[in-house]
């Protein structure tokens, strides 16, 4: 497989076309042709044989694209072909939302450790797994294999912890703390910002708005 | 001020640059170079002042920016300067998470309503607001002003959800659920999708695993 210099612009796109493709498939869909998947996923046919045609060309000409196929290779290049074992840092409501979905794991993540900092949590349990004090996470981590952590707490902590977690050889964080988070490069981030997810949606709102009012004039 | 012909990309950036003037006034910054945002950004100086000059260059010579304007006319340009009413639909974690989550009333974001169909949750109040059943919802959006509905509800409802939501006259959609709403165009969406930032993390991880492996080699 011909992964070099895929444009990060593509990578982005990879996940989505994974989640349709997915859908194909619990649908029976055996192929699909650049057209009608544009048309569904209201991205140019051009665009997605581009797009495609860096993975060496799954399509053919007049055929369309094996579904099965096309969605196992992309999952491969995602590394979703692999198990990851996932901690939650965090146990508030969004750690609790994290560990509840389902989803992550019919892709390959398994959430196996939960931990937070307020005795009270300690030892409730969500979907058999039990909440932590953070104390123990060192040695949890010693003991267990664990490829990501997700960070659900209060801004002001995430940088020590995330610290203490790249200390302890973490090198994959999903923050979800609203403040970037300064670590080495070869440690993996992945923001979720919902503060700047919900402007990006009242600057929407707000040319909408302009432009009806622009449209009575 | 000038708007026009701003590239999305910009537009993009704009919620993170708030986000670190935010900071910089709590922090009682005056004033900044575009130098010293570019060291804390992680950004090139160029990139900031070719983003910036965007809306009539803030920044003068020698001088640097002056943060709270900035911050102010950011936030206006976000249409940050307005009050937003919002609903949630779904009160599972996620739901309550975004719920309790102070930050977005400091931004203007009024959390006003909770929908749920669980009878369980029924009356049950978070930050004192009641949770209500989703019949009730019709009404609620004709008595009261409801700007943006957020959507924390599994994916096969979410579609339909919606389209309800843009019949009561709903404009803005905060969307969770891991699958595209098909909407009109003047119904603004924006899409937080949990699993796709998850397999970019697995993306990066592997590439980090492989490139680890080419090094050993």
């Amino acid at each position: 497989m011909q992964e070099k210099g895929i444009s990060l612009a593509v990578i982005q796109r990879l996940p989505r076309y994974y989640r349709y493709l997915g859908e194909l498939l619990e649908n029976d869909v055996v192929r699909i042709s650049s057209k009608e998947l544009s048309e569904r996923m209201k991205v140019t046919a051009s665009q997605i044989r581009q797009d495609l045609n860096n993975f060496g060309g799954f399509g053919q000409q007049g055929y369309g694209y094996n579904v099965e196929y096309l969605y196992t290779e992309i999952g491969k290049i995602l590394g979703l072909d692999k198990q990851y074992n996932v901690i939650i840092i965090g146990a508030g409501n969004l750690g609790q939302a994290l560990a509840n979905y389902t989803d992550f794991e019919r892709r390959g993540f398994t959430i196996t450790g939960i931990f937070d900092v307020n005795p009270r949590l300690e030892g409730i349990s969500i979907r058999g797994i039990e909440i932590r004090m953070l104390d123990e996470l060192e040695n949890f981590i010693k003991n267990n294999t664990v490829h990501i952590a997700a960070l659900t707490i209060p801004k002001l902590k995430a940088p020590n912890v995330a610290k203490e977690l790249v200390r302890m050889g973490i090198k994959a964080i999903w923050n979800f703390a609203p403040i970037d988070l300064n670590l080495p490069n070869d440690v993996m981030v992945e923001n979720v910002h919902l503060a700047e997810s919900l402007m990006r949606l009242s600057y929407n709102l707000k040319a909408l708005e302009e432009s009806n009012e622009n449209n009575k004039k």
